[in-house]
């Protein structure tokens, strides 16, 4: 499993990512007023802010390479006339699972990307409950999705572009964040939200 | 497909039944006051009153049937070590589908009786909208469930016993009744509660 840290507190790390880049790298003409000024890193600290930097940067590349993944089988859901929303699970650092929208194709109400791949990656490691996993997809998932994210025991979730009319993580609901479950989600949004939206928009202006 | 009348106002139902009930059946010892005081129905209209009444009864009559073999369906996944929620999906007034919960024998962490009756109908029917449906569940749905009756465009929900922790049409959420989703159902809850909740209150203590 990957190393995880600020796992409960993606915006605490997303700062010190950029904290630390601030810090590491004062050259970099983007803040380099910051980091020459308001910044300075005692030189002892430097080699276990390089480190800590190192982490954080891989796990949003890493980040970044699933979510790709994600938005192929989201391409590859249009091409097939589903909706085109793709979703990948992570488990060990690999894709366990990976699948878009099946709805119309396997006549299954059901049958989202999330659904499907949760579903496929819990037969995998014969366990209902996925532990230690990541669940990539490119929308904010609706509330049947985030209701079995919740049932699964998915720890992570991330995801691109917001749903205003059915994402049930903020937009409409906040199903994974209600404190009167037994189960608490860390939640990454945004990730390569531009391309997840413009697949989407691009496949409903085609339909119009 | 049987006849429903107040398709979207269950408690206008629920009140026309009554109110049919005194008007019709004045001797009765428990309305006998009212029917006799209150209510005075022009003998004109009681052929129309009395059919009214037989088809509203008959509905509330076939709610009934349809929950106790959703009980059945419960009990059931008890004696399989499932917590003990059954459902029946209802088709031109007959059932179509019919499961207990199955989460733990099947690997699915999504296998909710609910969405085990919604998949199977959908199959069934070759269809991934369930249009003139009625879903019968001795528990309030919770957040994937509730959402998967609104992917598969479910009309009509009945169910039992409210579910504090996770119910999510009137609990914890309210899923169905979001304005802003583009389907509405028609909710019927307390169909034989006391029923439906001591099967899973004897479940979990005897796990004690």
């Amino acid at each position: 499993m990957r190393v995880s840290l600020f796992r409960h507190f993606p915006i605490v790390k997303q700062s010190a990512v950029l904290f630390l880049h601030c810090a590491l790298c004062p050259s970099a003409s983007i803040h380099s007023f910051f980091a020459s000024s308001v910044l300075s890193v005692p030189s002892a600290l430097t080699p276990f802010l390089l480190f800590l930097h190192a982490i954080l940067s891989a796990e949003m590349d890493a980040d970044l390479q699933f979510m790709q993944e994600a938005l192929a089988e989201a391409r590859a859901s249009a091409s097939a006339g589903e909706v085109p929303i793709g979703a990948v699970l992570v488990y060990d650092g690999k894709i366990l699972a990976r699948s878009g929208n099946r709805t119309i194709r396997d006549n299954d109400p059901t049958a989202h990307a999330e659904i499907i791949v949760l579903r496929e990656a819990a037969r995998l490691l014969s366990n209902y409950r996925l532990a230690n996993t990541a669940l990539y997809v490119t929308i904010e998932p609706c509330s049947m999705c985030a209701g079995a994210i919740i049932q699964a025991r998915v720890p992570r979730l991330i995801y691109g572009a917001d749903d205003p009319k059915g994402g049930a993580v903020r937009s409409c609901f906040e199903i994974l964040s209600n404190p009167s479950l037994n189960h608490q989600v860390e939640v990454s949004s945004g990730v390569l939200a531009a391309e997840a939206a413009s697949i989407l928009q691009s496949f409903f202006a085609a339909r119009r």
